[in-house]
């Protein structure tokens, strides 16, 4: 009798059996070559259902050098409410080459991305990918010699460095969809337009900043841009502000959905209709968000599942190896294109 | 020289040191015991951190037969937005006691739990916690023999097979939370009250309709139940609707924050000022959002940090043992309190 707190092993597949546990490897690893009896290979099958043996997968690594598992080290992605959808996707494309993925999130323990990609190296996994929640820079992960490593959402501190590293990173087109969002405005006619931004300079930000001011520049337009933040209650009070004053914005730009969400609470409490006093584009079409706000939310949205699925594609080809015509490193950054998803909340400007 | 997409083993180290990879086999697991110069440890390990080569956490597993690593079967709370703190908690949990959590997400492939037990016990966890972003029954999950399993905010079909199985379960007091809401209101003076709930009969539902129904009773107070949903914009819409009779509520309740800040915009859509002329209490404390409502939103949390932490401990002490003394299993469910969150979208009731 197996203790119920102990797996069994192939002995105890082979005493159920009346077997060696020399027929027990060869039947159970395909190879009886003759060898073994009909009636000894359906013993072994039998035993090893009724004690629910299962191979050991890491035996089976040891001997072939691979798991087909993948470390994913996010910095807050899997336990925050943000950016799973990077996760996710990255995840299925992995499913579909029959490779698992191991997620390890840095903000549970005290841990670098240094200590991750070691402890996940001494669980064998086959390669690493590390992904930040929000676009930042970081600087060149120290990752055992020969483990491949692909960057997502994040870049490294100086482009040198990544080119020298040899690592490929896949970034959403911040700049070029927050241009999406000018010409959105310009082109219903919005005169004055401010955008809500953040307050801390973030790679984001800065990005969507200057490509809100560029595109405008184009017709002519200057917007005003206002120091916020990221969250609702950053979006509510800027907006609250601008909404006093005697010549308000027509177009409204706000740097997250979730500071849109709050503008557009704001707008209602002022009084302001959305889109016929003012219309409001966002920024990541947030998952159970963005659709679900009153109106629902036209945004830019992060092309999240694109690069998540790209990122996991691009390392599965580096470890085939250049041998299968997949390992070339893609030119880094590969920037993803950040589209316009239209729904009810901007409006040709109103007569001012 | 070793290739860069090959991992260095003990012989690389071995022929780099000059030695034999029984001296390597011997330094790098501590047992020289007298018969390894200090010279030839010493070039031992300088030829191991050359090479960057790590032990294989696996190589060392087969031997101990545990691998002190958990498996964490979500159905989708690493990708989705919700819930994430359970899975932090538990993590943290794991950490302390120098244990790794491994996430596989059931959304992300078309498995079963069973599928993913198996693919984790091929991966040789040591244990097991299947944790559901909502609070849902299911069937006694198919576990190898031998691996123990502990389940985190789901509750076994029915209650008989759940004490076959030995399974220990960790659930939020739902109907506790309610009656807290319903108190809260009761307190401050309210009689017209009404809830939004979900429209689909939910575990989580029918607990937090029945507490607050129960709670109201006790002070001769019937509330109005909504069939509303779970988002935003079903809160926004019922709200709205209620608003606009002649008799509206003073006091509303809402199944999940999300519902509340719906409530809330529609609220300031209609002129009706909270907490003056409406209090509204949600449910889950979700992060970055109750406290971003404006008003600030008081809500009933879920224990979400405590029901991790505590499913996590309750395995550990599974793995560790009967001997032990912390093996024994809790009787399940364990339910766990969910406390409210004064913040200030509850005032008293105004004068009808």
């Amino acid at each position: 009798m197996i203790s119920p707190h102990r797996r069994p092993t192939s002995a105890d597949v082979a005493m159920r059996a009346g077997v060696s546990r020399a027929t027990v490897s060869m039947v159970l690893n395909g190879r009886t070559q003759g060898t073994v009896s009909e009636a000894n290979q359906q013993r072994v099958l039998e035993a090893a259902a009724e004690l629910g043996y299962t191979r050991s997968a890491l035996a089976i690594s040891l001997k072939e050098r691979r798991t087909r598992t993948i470390g994913l080290i996010t910095d807050e992605i899997a336990t925050s409410p943000f950016a799973g959808r990077m996760a996710r996707a990255a995840s299925m494309a992995a499913a579909r080459e029959n490779y698992l993925v191991i997620t390890m999130d840095l903000s549970l323990r005290e841990n670098t991305v240094d200590d991750a990609a070691r402890l996940l190296a001494e669980r064998q996994v086959d390669g690493l990918i590390y992904a930040t929640m929000g676009r930042i820079r970081v600087p060149v992960p120290k990752v055992p010699p020969g483990m491949p490593l692909v960057l997502l959402n994040c870049e490294i501190d100086d482009a040198d460095d990544a080119a020298a590293a040899g690592l490929t990173t896949f970034l959403p087109d911040d700049y070029g969809g927050a241009r999406r969002a000018a010409r959105r405005f310009a082109e219903t006619g919005h005169r004055r337009i401010a955008m809500l931004s953040d307050d801390e300079s973030s790679e984001a930000g800065r990005a969507r900043e200057a490509g809100f001011r560029d595109e405008l520049a184009e017709y002519g337009i200057e917007p005003r841009i206002i120091a916020a933040g990221w969250q609702l209650d950053d979006g509510y009070r800027a907006t609250a502000q601008l909404l006093a004053q005697t010549e308000p914005p027509t177009g409204l730009f706000c740097i997250r959905d979730r500071v849109a969400g709050g503008a557009l609470h704001a707008a209602a409490a002022a009084g302001v209709e959305v889109p016929r006093d003012l219309s409001v584009i966002g920024f990541d079409d947030e998952d159970f968000f963005a659709e679900r706000l009153t109106p629902p939310l036209t945004t830019i949205a992060l092309p999240h599942e694109e690069m998540g699925e790209r990122a996991m594609t691009s390392l599965l080809a580096l470890l085939r190896g250049p041998l299968s015509g997949g390992g070339d490193l893609e030119a880094s950054p590969v920037i993803i294109e950040c589209p316009l998803v239209e729904r009810q909340s901007v409006a040709s400007a109103p007569p001012l």
